[in-house]
């Protein structure tokens, strides 16, 4: 009876995890900036108690029970157990202070974070990050001494990437980052040639006010599948996509000269949402039942944006709404659109970035963040490491603009330590799998350009979404596609559609 | 040491109801329809922990404890005391199955109310609130069973009165709604006599939109002391104030052909809002530091409404800024706001009701509530026993109109039973406090005509809002205006409005 005390157990810690969630969305789109003090304590708490629950010591009776038990537990389960007992492991690995310490320090730097970004002041955000990177050094350190063994972590920094990214190690990262580091720069240049032969990109000469982009956007979500029924569209200053799997709730920000990259952000967190709303609905309350690891999550998010949304027969298909709402311009023409969304320039923001200089990006803020944990560098480092980085991959200066450099993301602010290699090893996994789904679905780029997507969503639904967390990140690319993470897809991906 | 665990565990119970209150507000403002199952069970669970956590076998001791210790704890100490073993009875008293399902049971109710309100289908709503009924009488039962010797109840709905108003008794309520009953009547005559032979009101010829009512709203707020670094407006169903004393959320609904009413909702709204974040900070989260019951809450907004909102200086000093957002028509010169703000007329929606005939919509309610607890009455007789009191009561005729008879209001369908006697009880609290302050600000009129109410808000805060719940109702009220509760202010203040 031992499994169903730990589902139980787990159901309770699933609806603290609804709280989270929509406490954590409000804060960044409804919440005044006064009512901040009290939304930490209140966050911090649920965190506390989360982990109480989970170091309860009739809990590590429970699950010695529950494995003598396995015999009479059926597949769905089985893989249930192993994902209850992995949460239970990290989270009685990290003493119940420093999960609150960790709370409210990262509560403070990122509701800091939103104006000081704003004010490029890095030098009262410095404190506050060190405080958020001292108590993450402790925290991995906890769950490498916990977990490390078993984990097989090679260091406190891979006890990290475990969190955001389960199985994934710096073993598997290092040599694809190697490979795109190698590759990238050689292909930059032949893109870039090849741009400058072609005729210029039209710019759209008048704004778009935000109702007419909120319009807008909802209606693409609608193409995509989105059931507002379900879920929400509102503002916030980083997009993301939030709430629960009946209440998926997506955020994007509105620039009236800049409807080009709204969409995509729209389009990105749709393929967020769509992953979790299209998880299995009997193991909603389950961890078996959650999203598996950010690579996964980002490879929907991206296959959405990148594989669907900046291919030719999607943006020849959105042309016409586009127009509809933002103006009849020649910038709204589809062949200028293409381009718009395939064109490719080094700058300085890594989420306007094209998905061919994004790994750099990402490649750059994996190396520091490694570096600060494994204590090669130090947070009073970042400026400078970011400069050099920023010169050495993509040429640019960003010296004194912390705005556009260091304090552009949230993931620092809010102590996601170990999250930023998930975002490229995401695009490698969504290239591999477009590519599976089009040798199923021959005819997709038709069905893409006549916006009849659902084919192509029930096969993301059957090979990803109604999984949840039942597989092992490579038994899900090995059904899906045949083979585990392979990066050559993403670079003949680049190939086909930059050079080809 | 036992004091410091109960302030740790009420601070516990203080965030979880921090995450009660933000979800609530959600769910009735921002919540897409699909999304209910899930609010439904995270609130639900929330309930459910509060209870065990109350129940929790070491609270007994820990109580046990801090009663030996008193002598060490000074007055708040003591008073916070009090309030914690008052939540603590009336917890254990509750079996933990019965929190869940009644929780469930009102989500479900409250929630499909919505729609069949507007659909005037009291067929499928019957039923539902059957169940809610039914479990409202199993919990008062238990109740009454613990608490009833200690705290004096006469029967099960009297422990439902003192869930929402502390120490109210069905003999503190009979002698003074008899009263009312007896005196409303015959006032109502003389005032309808001498409003006929005035001149008749003017009503606005033009409607006016949404967003100019939203930001009519705000500006009166704002003159009413609403910190919005601290708090929202924003649109519901059902005008309410929620959310929590750092970050105060309330909400209006907008009638485009109705300015008018529309505008004392929110002052009545920003007058339970200034309560709440006027509690004292030091205790924002033990329960010494929460607001007192209904009764005295209603009175802080009908203080704002009803004493301040309708009366000629204050209507004098906001007609130019009605004008300014609703059109300069004859229907917002100020001589006309004062009749429309003091028309006296029965109708058949309790909210719309003018403050003469509200307390025999109270009355109503009351009477009707109380009989089906004590199984006088069943839920299947309200249709008929609405229409008879609607029509003894206000000459009204409502047959089957449930929309606008017993459908109407929010408090039955999310379980609120036992609640309606606070808004008359703080109809007759706010006239007598007013009195009082007149006494102690006799230029109150001229700082009201002037819009300068800071003094006023000040004697609030020093005599209510500063209190927290650290006093009896009594004592509060005889602290505050010399004596304790006293109908005569009520009927002399509708004596001196209307007939004066």
């Amino acid at each position: 009876m031992s499994y169903s005390t730990l589902e139980k157990t787990f159901y309770r810690l699933a609806q603290l995890e609804h709280a989270g969630a929509m406490l954590g969305w409000d804060q960044q789109v409804m919440m005044p900036s006064g009512g901040n003090d009290s939304r930490g304590r209140a966050l911090a708490e649920l965190d506390v108690l989360n982990t109480e629950i989970l170091q309860a010591p009739a809990l590590a009776d429970a699950f010695a029970q529950a494995e003598q038990d396995k015999a009479n537990l059926n597949d769905w389960q089985l893989a249930n157990l192993k994902q209850m007992r992995s949460h239970w492991k990290q989270a009685t690995s990290v003493p119940k202070d420093l999960v609150e310490a960790y709370a409210m320090a990262t509560n403070e730097c990122e509701y800091a974070w939103r104006s000081l970004r704003t004010d490029n002041n890095w030098t009262d955000f410095e404190p506050l990050l060190q405080k958020v990177f001292d108590l993450t050094k402790e925290k991995a350190q906890a769950l490498n001494n916990a977990l490390g063994a078993e984990r097989g972590y090679a260091n406190d920094y891979e006890a990290l990437l475990d969190i955001f990214d389960p199985g994934t190690t710096m073993s598997r990262i290092d040599p694809v980052f190697a490979q795109l580091k190698e590759a990238i720069p050689g292909l930059l240049t032949q893109i870039t040639e090849k741009q400058n032969a072609a005729s210029p990109i039209i710019q759209p000469s008048a704004p778009v006010d935000k109702a007419k982009q909120i319009a807008l956007a909802k209606e693409l979500m609608s193409n995509l599948g989105f059931d507002f029924n379900h879920g929400r569209l509102d503002e916030a200053a980083h997009p993301f996509s939030g709430g629960v799997s009946d209440d998926s709730r997506i955020t994007s920000r509105y620039d009236e000269n800049n409807v080009i990259e709204g969409i995509m952000g729209v389009i990105h967190e749709t393929g967020h949402s769509r992953y979790e709303t299209g998880l299995p609905k009997d193991w909603r309350f389950q961890p078996v039942g959650q999203a598996m690891g950010m690579g996964v999550h980002e490879s929907q998010s991206l296959f959405f944006e990148m594989q669907l949304g900046r291919s030719a027969p999607f943006i020849d298909a959105i042309a016409p709404i586009v127009k509809k709402f933002s103006g009849n311009e020649a910038a709204y023409q589809a062949d200028n659109m293409r381009k718009m969304y395939t064109h490719v320039k080094p700058g300085l923001i890594r989420v306007n970035a094209d998905e061919v200089t994004y790994p750099l990006h990402v490649i750059l803020r994996y190396e520091l963040e490694r570096d600060i944990i494994l204590g090669r560098a130090s947070v009073s480092d970042i400026p400078e490491r970011w400069d050099e980085s920023m010169s050495r991959y993509l040429g640019l200066d960003t010296k004194g603009d912390y705005k556009n450099g260091p304090m552009q993301d949230v993931h620092w602010p809010s102590g996601a330590v170990g999250y930023f290699p998930s975002y490229t090893l995401g695009a490698l996994n969504a290239a591999q799998l477009h590519e599976a789904m089009l040798k199923q679905i021959p005819n997709a780029p038709q069905l893409v350009a006549s916006l009849d997507l659902e084919p192509i969503f029930d096969w993301l639904a059957t090979n990803i979404w109604s999984k949840g967390s039942s597989l092992s990140y490579d038994e899900l690319m090995v059904q899906a596609t045949g083979e585990t993470l392979n990066p050559a897809y993403f670079l003949n991906h680049i190939n086909s559609r930059y050079l080809g």
